[in-house]
């Protein structure tokens, strides 16, 4: 105990010097988003892959080739776009200067990936309606719904806040940590939903003999993965946007609350 | 357009005065954590409610009701004891002095939630056992395992680094943000699993008639009612976490990285 006592004093300069130990923490911010990027093609890939290989390809025909995209339109927009817009601001050159131009990037990544969004949900309502199944029962349904809802309002709030000019300069920053919050609470939702999908797609066709989910035949295997990777990226774009030493120097300016339309004057 | 420049440039002032904006938007911590409290405690009602209620209630004996303490221990310590155990740092009484009571609580909350999430495991692989089910084949079980076995080894890192004399203090604060990101994924790994779970259970449980998940059945609201106020619990604690105004002042500080037994010295 003494011995460790002996180290510990001898090691406490350290802490006056907490800045290396920072450092030594310090992922560069370009490497790490070419992995995110990869991660995020990788995910859609998947997604396509399952879709097309064991549930039999794309349609838009109220068959069950029409459910098939849900689950590419929801992690393709609600996942994976989603979380580009999220980071823009983090990128070095959306750092520097330009901040008008970056918040009409991150305005328009949003909603795009709202749109595809809005049509994944398009997807499954059509196919329930085809079938003759309800809507909205299961706890994933539920959850998904709440997350397209809520991204819809933060779309709109964020719209009129930072890009329409009328908002008081006082509204935007009060209104600023909010959309920060519900920003990444929605990503979490999203993910959520999305891991209770999949679980709930595989529970619902791998019912009969050789096939069963129980088994754990290849799509299984192959669907679960896709779940732990659309998981990872959920953490690595949140633990991406909390970490501070990537965040925008200027993120508290005037200039960060500026509304886009406002500058054409 | 004009007028709004107007306002914008009468409202500009306000930027210089951040401070008046941030405290709007900062609500009290002890009434968050009272509602948080009060919040952990309904979900645990809700999942006892269920079980009870519509699904004959508990035994330990590898029948149905053997599973039943499953989604209880695992609401109760992986979720709602684990969030305890995440914000007694934020308490002002924990904020204040004592650091290494506080630390010992943490330690001891956690170990509480990672006992009771093993008991959890415990129950539903007891129960598989008797029935002949296969273990760890769905996608909320693969979830679920690697979010217990991630909570094990935050814990035995924690105490190693945190508690014991012998990790050098340059490694506690190295250690210490890895520390805390893994805290805030694994619960947002612990809520994605229980959603995944009811949503599973209720799949494989209400399967015939008028008991169907499609039909909606009180059940089934009721569970999906408990999945979204996990899901709200989930996303008021990581937002507590993050919050930077209710973080420790001293969080930074040498004493941070005093680790408990070598203080007996």
């Amino acid at each position: 105990m003494e011995a460790a006592g002996e180290a510990e004093r001898a090691e406490a300069p350290s802490h006056r010097h907490p800045q290396p130990i920072a450092e030594m923490l310090d992922v560069p911010f370009l490497p790490f988003c070419a992995f995110l990027c990869c991660l995020g093609i990788v995910c859609v890939a998947f997604v396509g892959a399952w879709c097309q290989h064991w549930r039999g390809g794309f349609a838009w025909d109220g068959s069950a080739h029409m459910f098939n995209w849900h689950p590419l339109l929801m992690v393709t927009g609600l996942v994976v776009l989603y979380g580009a817009a999220a980071l823009v601001y983090r990128l070095p050159w959306g750092r520097r200067g330009g901040r008008l131009l970056w918040k009409a990037v991150h305005g328009a990544l949003a909603l795009g990936a709202l749109a595809l969004a809005v049509l994944g949900l398009v997807a499954v309502f059509r196919f329930h309606a085809a079938r003759g199944t309800p809507d909205a029962y299961s706890l994933h349904s539920w959850l998904g719904l709440a997350t397209v809802l809520l991204f819809c309002c933060q779309w709109l709030a964020g719209f009129s806040a930072f890009l329409l000019p009328w908002a008081p300069a006082w509204l935007r920053a009060l209104y600023k940590p909010v959309h920060l919050f519900f920003g990444s609470t929605i990503l979490l939702l999203a993910v959520a939903s999305c891991v209770s999908g999949i679980n709930e797609k595989l529970f619902l066709s791998l019912k009969n003999g050789t096939t069963e989910y129980k088994l754990l035949p290849a799509e299984a295997v192959f669907a679960n993965v896709l779940g732990l990777l659309l998981l990872l990226f959920g953490v690595l774009v949140l633990g991406a946007l909390a970490r501070p030493s990537w965040k925008r120097p200027d993120a508290a300016s005037p200039d960060s609350c500026q509304p886009l339309l406002g500058a054409e004057r």
